[in-house]
């Protein structure tokens, strides 16, 4: 059993023994690292002592980090290790991690590392894929056999492929031209008679995916169904590849960190330790956007401002407004967007949806509209304004749930994810909708209040 | 190969048939679908066809769709199976299947379904580990197989055995005690030479957790290290169960939505179509405790009310100022608590994160006040007050970008839930900060700008 380790004592050693040139020493420690560790410590190393370290490590053992890498860390290292010594390592890779490291490379290195691979017609074919789709996700190399086959059979097969553990969990069985039939675990074919053939055992209520779809309906399908892999086939129905629940673990997470970030405005590449310079580029346009939205509100709130000048209590309360009626908007756009990445709402239930969200918004506005207005009515004794003040509460956080759930659900009917709308048009909406409501109802009732 | 059904024309054909008395129409569909579709529209029934349906269903049916079924799935199908028939369904299932099944049930009932059980004392066991522990998560009925045993021997037992194929993907090598020592996959039993030990082509460098661990923790691990299962063993390393990808995957889809609901004031178990009246109940705490943040701002804000009366345009910008304070403050929180969240940020990190962050936001904060600040020059011709509004989105975008890493740093440091805190504090501490600012900065030059 595996103690954890701790990488960043290591990583400490490690650029000790790399500054000091004992790469011996440092080699054996890397040796004692689990692939996916190695990985990270080399990441964590600046691009110079990146640069040594891949110099140094064996070919082999490159080769197995490559697998354990997103697509920043598979373009650092590609970076850091020289085009001969890179052709040597992909040769020793899995097609799909040679595709992922291509995909990461200038168009003129990856045609030059292309041309001169063994298997350049199947990674060629790979490449082609988009990369969030089934066949940009896929891995190939998973055992395919004859439905015909006894399995005794099979089992010699298996023998002679020696094929990679995580590839042979499940065993595709496919017609004379390829088409996927069934699928035989391992375990079904030991506990089988002898000249039982594959057809007899196989199951043939398989879950596959076109080569097409989007990876995160692949995703969707392998954890409605509890799936450990997914089989990926062409138009023609022949099995072309296959997806593993690891892979799809990467992709929900990757989608999940997606839909966070564009909620605020963010870029899904930052990082929380990105380099400043790409942080700031990348913040800052989405906080334009925003100062358009807040000039606009400051637009319609300058328009009242006799009323505010008579009364500048008014002006306290504004935000009051604004904020519960932003929160209420974020909400639902959070439930909204979620509900649209788990697939549990789709824009067939717009009404549904919508009608749901009429009467929260209604209820929590009222509740709310008449817990605030009892407060002011306690600072200030003015039943009017703590009327006003009720009233667009109410208004706002109602107005702003509906937008909640309508703009998400309209974006996705146009094709434009949800997530991107959540913040920039919910809240700029809802702030000006605030202003208009609050201060209206008071310019309405001026006399009454000041 | 299977096509995809569309649940909803089936619920709504079901529904008739059941409500026609039609059973043998109605379960000869029900036969045709997938257990994780049977699931689906058993739920999407309501209360009195769901429990016809499952009072018509054979029992192994039901108990085969146990296994696609969240929580509030689980509770749902017992309260619509009598109490008998649960038994019968129970006894089908496997330990973990029961185990869920059990924890959704009142104390009366789960006791007396327990002590009925033929496993009592085994999932007794299973019920005392927590819920969100790996314990907790973990299946039984793995494959367990002493080292010395040589590769023939195996495959015999595997054949007696006849574990499930999702429980034999890998087989754990334990020596006499039940340690576990190591892993071999069914491939490598079939490839290995007749007479070679286990022990000789097991993996020995195998991940395991600790039974008592956070869920989190065991998605991450499996995550890590690319693995389709995990084993869990005991305080001795003994071999308790382990816990498969699949599962995984629901856990992190969990996890992700619950942080992402936290951060907006939700309560992870709110769903789009949950009865208005669980929705109400669950956002109305937090829309409270927005509400005495948004008065404590208006107090602030009330303290400058000669100032505000002398220039009202002064109250159309305090909203600029605090929704782009608001804004940096949301965006930074969100790369924490996710970052915070996959594990790509830690406490130790304070002082890195925080360091960042300063920089990035007052570069933001510097870029957007100039714009900001030209903006106002524009539309009042007044560059005091221009420098007033650039001084306080400076100051106000610099400072929420900090509270955003800081707050959520610290309450990871305190063991509470990062994502609890990233709208509460985050934009509540904002608006006020802000009104500060920005009002503050106005009453000193106001003889300049009124």
């Amino acid at each position: 059993m595996n103690e954890e380790r701790t990488p960043e004592d290591l990583i400490d050693q490690l650029r000790e023994l790399a500054e000091a040139g004992e790469w011996a020493k440092a080699l054996a420690l890397f040796a004692a690292l689990h692939p996916a560790d190695l990985a990270e410590v080399a990441l964590e190393l600046d691009d110079a002592a990146r640069r040594d370290l891949l110099d140094h490590l064996p070919t082999d053992v490159t080769a197995e980090a490559l697998a354990f890498l997103d697509e920043d860390g598979l373009a650092a290292f590609a970076a850091a290790i020289d085009t001969s010594a890179l052709l040597a390592v992909l040769n020793e890779v899995p097609d799909e991690v040679a595709t992922d490291v291509l995909q990461q490379l200038e168009p003129e290195r990856q045609r030059d590392l292309l041309a001169a691979l063994d298997r350049e017609e199947h990674i060629a074919a790979l490449l082609a894929y988009p990369d969030e789709s089934a066949g940009g996700i896929m891995r190939s190399g998973f055992v395919s056999l004859n439905e015909g086959l006894p399995v005794e059979r099979a089992i010699e097969t298996l023998r002679r492929l020696r094929p990679p553990s995580d590839r042979a969990y499940y065993l595709y069985t496919v017609d004379g031209d390829q088409r996927l039939q069934g699928v035989v675990s391992v375990r079904d074919l030991i506990v089988a008679a002898p000249g039982t053939p594959l057809a007899d055992i196989a199951e043939r209520d398989v879950h596959a995916v076109g080569v097409d779809i989007d990876r995160e309906e692949v995703a969707r399908t392998l954890q409605r169904y509890n799936l450990l892999a997914i089989p990926v086939v062409d138009a023609g129905g022949r099995l072309v590849g296959a997806t593993t629940a690891d892979d799809v673990i990467d992709v929900l997470a990757e989608e999940a960190t997606e839909d966070m970030y564009r909620m605020v405005g963010l870029d899904e590449d930052e990082r929380v330790f990105s380099p400043v310079r790409t942080s700031v580029r990348r913040r800052l346009p989405w906080m334009l956007v925003n100062l358009l939205w807040a000039f606009g509100a400051a637009a319609i709130v300058s328009l009242f401002d006799d009323t505010l000048a008579r009364f500048t209590l008014l002006a306290a309360l504004m935000p009051v407004v604004a904020g519960q009626g932003g929160n209420a908007g974020a909400q639902t756009a959070t439930i909204a967007v979620r509900s649209i990445a788990i697939g549990d709402l789709d824009v067939r239930d717009v009404f549904r949806a919508t009608r749901k969200e009429i009467v929260v918004g209604l209820a929590n506005g009222i509740a709310i509209g008449v817990v605030a207005g009892a407060a002011v009515y306690g600072w200030d004794r003015n039943i009017a304004l703590s009327a006003v003040l009720a009233g667009a509460l109410a208004g706002s956080i109602a107005l702003a749930t509906l937008l909640g759930v309508v703009i998400p659900l309209g974006l996705k009917w146009r094709g434009v994810d949800p997530a991107l709308a959540a913040n920039i048009f919910v809240t700029g909406a809802t702030d000006i909708l605030s202003f208009v409501l609050f201060l209206g109802l008071a310019a309405l009732v001026i006399e009454r209040i000041a």
